[in-house]
């Protein structure tokens, strides 16, 4: 699963009844001090995630593996947001 | 998903029957602000977008699971409309 | 889909039954002009394309979705012969 | 599969229970010398595994098929502690 | 699917019966010359190949579709060994 920050959201018209029905957030993968490394992408919400939060994203075929994308047409699903990230015993990343 | 922005259409001579009949277009992954960043490639069409338009696209095995697209050939399907993208509270793209 | 050129064939020695009966060629993934800017990969044909083909490669789990290549172990799959690509109303390729 | 080196570990609000009940390890994907090239991502242990550990790991939809991870949203589990690698008779990497 | 150099082999201590009944290999994506060009990862081998081996990989969800990957957890494995490589009505590898 990828490391990745929530750096906003979008509105776009969608026919899908299950992406329609969901927060659609941009993100960007991070890295272990939670900075941004990566292009934007969009993710989809199952977590109550806001911008600023840490996350980890599953994304190709396993984003349909939650119990709010079944069979959905989405390729990256936010699965929980990060408290912290530990390197060799220290801290890199905490939660504020 | 992917940010796109549509930036043409193919004509191909096609032998499945659920591609042949969709609308193909020619999209490049974006950034915020809808400019073009990525390679070109195609998608499918499922929301009647057309050139100039930034998209969503779904890529990999998520492309089969529109109602349109169901068990097809397809790696790419777009399935929305950007009309905004929110970075941090400012507006960093609307359709016009 | 990947936009992809034709540039050559394989002959290999493969157990599968599936793939063993199908024609393997050489692609490289292209620009909208048609000029390859990729590393080569192999592709099943299902469309009876040649080298100097633009071809349409449909990669990832998909390529097992058209009806000469159901289960078989292929990751990806020529599915259409590109007869042109227009880019804001201006052909930027179009087959000879 | 991956060859990836485990750099850390991550504590995290997880909604699903097949992942929250399992190390989440974060690892760099790396040469034959055992040193990492890549990003940091998480990948689900399930062979426990542990930091320093050069390991193998699967990623995209074959994440799911360990008996740990059956239809799981997850897209990277490690399936094994390499114990060595070897380079046209040399041994390259050496679990210590 | 991949043209690929094999470079190596590995032992690793696997839970997974299936992965664990088979060689692993240490593979690198090669040019059409049989020159290693992409970064080392490790495949199933289900065709008998070896060290110096020119070989075709499919990857992703793909790989569980040989008769010896069925439902396993393997994103990688090797259906084929390349005999010759032709572009343009010119042999550019051939095997010893």
């Amino acid at each position: 699963m990828k490391i990745a920050l929530v750096i906003g959201s979008t509105i776009s018209t969608i026919k899908d009844e299950v992406i329609r029905g969901r927060k659609l957030l941009i993100v960007r993968n991070a890295d272990t001090a939670g900075k941004p490394t990566g292009e934007p992408y969009i993710a989809v919400d199952t977590v109550s995630a806001g911008t600023g939060d840490l996350v980890m994203v599953t994304d190709g075929s396993s984003a349909r593996y939650t119990n709010q994308t079944t069979n959905a047409p989405v390729d990256a699903v936010i699965v929980g947001v990060i408290d912290s990230l530990e390197l060799g015993g220290k801290v890199s990343y905490r939660k504020e």
